[in-house]
């Protein structure tokens, strides 16, 4: 995948600003990496015999799902870019990520997938927090 | 279509905390709008004659459009409600509005789509702020 | 909402073809009008406390809003127009809407956030159904 | 990316039924590469002196990025699987896909981003393909 998005920004007909390239790519693939694994989470957890006891963490899957193929769309993107909404989504993606994150791990000792899942979001909250440092 | 909206919101399970209902409804209605005219706005700029002119405003259509899916998805979910989640994306929904708003309107006295669009731009971007304002 | 989605048909600088403007611009309201309420129902059913009873109806609610998002999107463009990637998107999405109907009056009696989603889809089913036959 | 998503087909609570693992795994991650290849080569056209010639290449993009993110969301639900909706889904990002790559192959000598955009939807025709033949 990550060869796919690198491609797709070398082969980019104009200047890319001065976006540092291999934090935008890495955060590109952490955006979707994270929504597929909070979709699947969200369904792994519909799966659980208790699945009362993970109404929370399906909500946030969902929320913390689309957020993030919202920003993999945004990041995507370069034509005309601006600055404030590529900040705004990030930091609405990063607190996503987070809070799935945090809400992952308190069941990641008895459901593998959360464990898994947690893993993705803490790596795409931190992708998207060294993106917005590095937008200066 | 606010009438389906309302009767979600009236046949909810349980209480929807503070949220100001008649401002969510609205909200949440408005982000579909917008996200739809916007996916109609970028395709119409494809079709003039001087698309070369109008290639911001079709990336920034494209942006808002997805931001505001998103914001509509994450609105209309209310289990294990997030606070930060929902103002961070209203932020993202309100500036992705905002700049719609402003790069359609250079085009309005030229193309009537860029005028309807810069409308449900502005309308979403004011529902965002009421509904951030309401959050306290 | 259907205000502005006329509003767009209208402005699209470009004829639209042999297509129905009329049940055109229905299919694309329904098609929003059932994503949202599709991803209100997965959320109140989430809220209710037999939610163990009601997996099936979520995840097929998930299924409903996703394909009915991506298909008011295909719709919403003209340039360019593929007939066979209208009318797949098409089937699918009539296919989805049936089976979310199906499942949601098995629960209608018991849950009015159902009643109300299964009218959704089944409007929308319809939609998408007409729209097919009018493309000949 | 493969890896997560290889992970959390492992880590489901219940059994898949008889669908291919493997392919299914393929399949999923087809399709978010395709979905983000695409939103990128729409873009990357925008960028071009020659926008005008690209037009219906930017918008057969959107609406191929469209299909497959909302087939990989399907096909990374599994509770209250519906063959039919998969089927439907996996026939619509076949053909959405195809199309892409057929124009975007018309491109792929002038512009580098349609190459390699050409060769994801190639790739993701054919993950659909093979899927829907393992469907039975």
């Amino acid at each position: 995948m990550t060869h796919h998005i690198q491609s797709m920004l070398e082969t980019y007909p104009k200047g890319l600003g001065d976006i540092d390239k291999t934090k935008l790519a890495e955060c590109i693939e952490a955006c979707l990496e994270c929504s597929q694994t909070c979709t699947a989470c969200a369904d792994a957890c519909l799966s659980e015999e208790k699945v009362s006891d993970l109404v929370k963490c399906i909500r946030t899957n969902l929320d913390c799902a689309d957020i993030c193929a919202a920003t993999g769309n945004v990041l995507s993107r370069h034509t005309g870019y601006d600055a404030n909404i590529t900040r705004r989504i990030l930091e609405a993606c990063r607190d996503a990520c987070r809070a799935c994150a945090d809400e992952c791990e308190t069941h990641a000792s008895m459901h593998e997938h959360c464990r898994v899942c947690a893993e993705a979001c803490r790596r795409c909250e931190q992708a998207c927090a060294d993106l917005i440092t590095s937008l200066g």
